[in-house]
């Protein structure tokens, strides 16, 4: 079955402090390589869609800073396909936005997907198969998320309580299932429950649906929100001045709020959300330790380099996580499982069990008003 | 009693391996300011020696590849009192070219000391005075060492058995000491053993002596060298072309061997050496523990900064030891007693308790053949 209706939506927004100072406010981590596999994490995220619906179907919501950088490391991407936001209004108001301008271009029978640009996938077919079936689930009305496999008992994500099956409903989506509900990110303890249940899965915040489902619930949900989105949309293709005029009315005062809590939460209650399982591989690159976990180790020390293997120079040490960024020499002696992110500007060194925290490091150089390395 | 006769040489030796990447072969510790006090540790050195003979009395022995940077540092110096070495011949040939060619300019009769260009001394006052005893003691005809009062029972430093006092004998250097033995780098407990008994002191390597008694001591126990020394010394103010060809002719050829073994050693068991104890404040800054430990410390945390301190912020940090000389934020998040060397083309970090291997950090840099940041 074709998917020529369907459209992709990179919201490409989160900063990623805890990344610092590989990922900056002015240079996010999705416009890094940071797997060290030759694509920047958007630039994976961009192919992993293009193969599902075609480049010319993929399109990317922005901050106005990172349009050029954007632009520069995806060529393909069309001048019509990108959506600047002057400020950041969260995911509901950039996933609202770029669906009823589709919807406008294209007819309100749209499917439209909207997929995290610093997402690691590892298989695209598994990925591609899972949208296929969101989309069928989409095409019957559904708000269609996508619920990863729990390898662990994360405390750092959402979970997704999956209900009946819709196999009878959906012929085309055999995995297809009812969302119970939207749970928050557990404690260690309730997380391990879940996972004994067999019910719950990962929420990595994709959701695929039909246009028209989006805004109508949009328009019961979020009433305010609906009417702004609506207003921009119409003006966005009438060209720059109308645009820029009806963003400058509108857009500043929408609320903030993310895409799950005010469409996906209340909609669930209702048994309007489906979920279609995914094992493809997937994880969201959070901290250093994440990343270490999912870069290859070229050395018996299981020492994590990001950067040239060359530039790091280690004696007596293990399990470290170095990004030589700096082509300097970066020379461990006797340092065990420590974090060391060499970068042009600045320096963090810290250990690994420590990752969490580099936010409250940024915090405390925001503080020093070292806004020029944050 | 005036100083006249007495003229200071500053042998500028010591790459410092275990400071790297602050301290490099091309430019060694003695050209830095390690302990932030606004001069260099030469540019101490020679102030120090300045006060007791004047800047004129001051010569400086040191590797040709140093001598611009020692004239920069030094605009004082003489021309006539650098001695360029073509390669390192360690202290004695250093030592005994400086006393032989000064001994031509102002006669047998003058009195030599010799000081090496990285120590620190607090006191310079107590210091002026222990070289005017060395001196009196010099005039006496003793090769004259000066004992540093041993603080802690270091296996660092080589150690000075004190014998009988000679004050009565030489009634200008009322505490001096006839030296009965020079003894190795102990080891822990023989170093506690030593403390107790009060008749041991710390070797600093400072010798005081009256050139002829120096070269008569040469030509007994180390005839070559002496041969050697003598024939490049008379040609040394004979025109730049025979001082070239002296060198080229007699340099290379001489024996490595430190002034402690090759001079001191066998004329103390001749009763020739004496002591006078040193009570300045003295250290040899051998590694980045003992750097620390000299650092002013501007936080509670304890940490050390060389450098700027704005450029280091630190988060549940203490102990550390921070050189920040690459301009960039170093930001350390729950980083305790480490060592962070960075500097523009070499970042090192290690535990405080390794700091003494850094010199195995350095070998395996150099088997690596990274000789550009060594």
């Amino acid at each position: 079955m074709s998917s020529d209706d369907f459209y992709a939506i990179i919201p490409a927004g989160g900063v990623g402090t805890r990344l610092w100072p590989l990922s900056r406010k002015g240079r996010p981590k999705f416009l890094y390589d940071l797997l060290g596999s030759g694509r920047t994490m958007i630039q994976s995220t961009f192919d992993r869609l293009a193969r599902v619906c075609g480049p010319e179907h993929v399109v990317v919501s922005t901050g106005e800073a990172h349009v050029d950088a954007v632009r520069e490391q995806l060529p393909e991407l069309g001048d019509d396909n990108i959506f600047p936001e002057p400020v950041a209004r969260d995911s509901t108001a950039a996933i609202a936005l770029a669906t009823a301008v589709l919807a406008h271009r294209h007819g309100p029978q749209i499917v439209v997907g909207s997929f995290a640009a610093d997402h690691v996938i590892r298989d695209r077919d598994a990925f591609a198969e899972c949208v296929r079936q969101a989309t069928a689930a989409a095409r019957s009305g559904y708000i269609t998320t996508i619920g990863i496999a729990a390898s662990r008992p994360s405390t750092a994500f959402g979970y997704i309580h999956q209900g009946h099956s819709l196999a009878q409903e959906i012929l085309d989506a055999p995995s297809a299932r009812i969302v119970q509900s939207f749970v928050e990110k557990p404690d260690s303890a309730t997380a391990q429950a879940y996972l004994q249940t067999g019910e719950y899965r990962w929420n990595a915040g994709m959701f695929v649906m039909r246009a028209d489902v989006l805004l109508d619930s949009l328009e019961r949900y979020q009433p305010d929100i609906f009417s702004a989105i609506t207003a921009i949309a119409e003006a966005w293709d009438q060209g720059a001045s109308k645009r820029s005029a009806a963003v400058k009315q509108y857009w500043y005062g929408l609320e903030k709020i993310a895409f799950d809590y005010a469409i996906a939460e209340p909609l669930s209650a209702a048994g309007g959300v489906a979920v279609v399982p995914g094992g493809f591989g997937w994880d969201d690159i959070g901290d250093f330790n994440s990343l270490a976990a999912l870069l290859p180790s070229s050395n018996r020390q299981n020492i994590k380099v990001l950067g040239n293997q060359d530039d790091v120079v280690f004696l007596d040490s293990a399990g470290d996580v170095v990004a030589a960024q700096a082509g300097r020499t970066v020379a461990l002696l006797g340092v065990d499982d420590m974090v060391v992110i060499d970068t042009p500007d600045a320096l963090l060194v810290a250990p690994r069990a420590r990752s969490q925290e580099v936010k409250k490091m940024v915090s405390k150089l925001s503080g020093l008003g070292r806004d020029e390395i944050l």
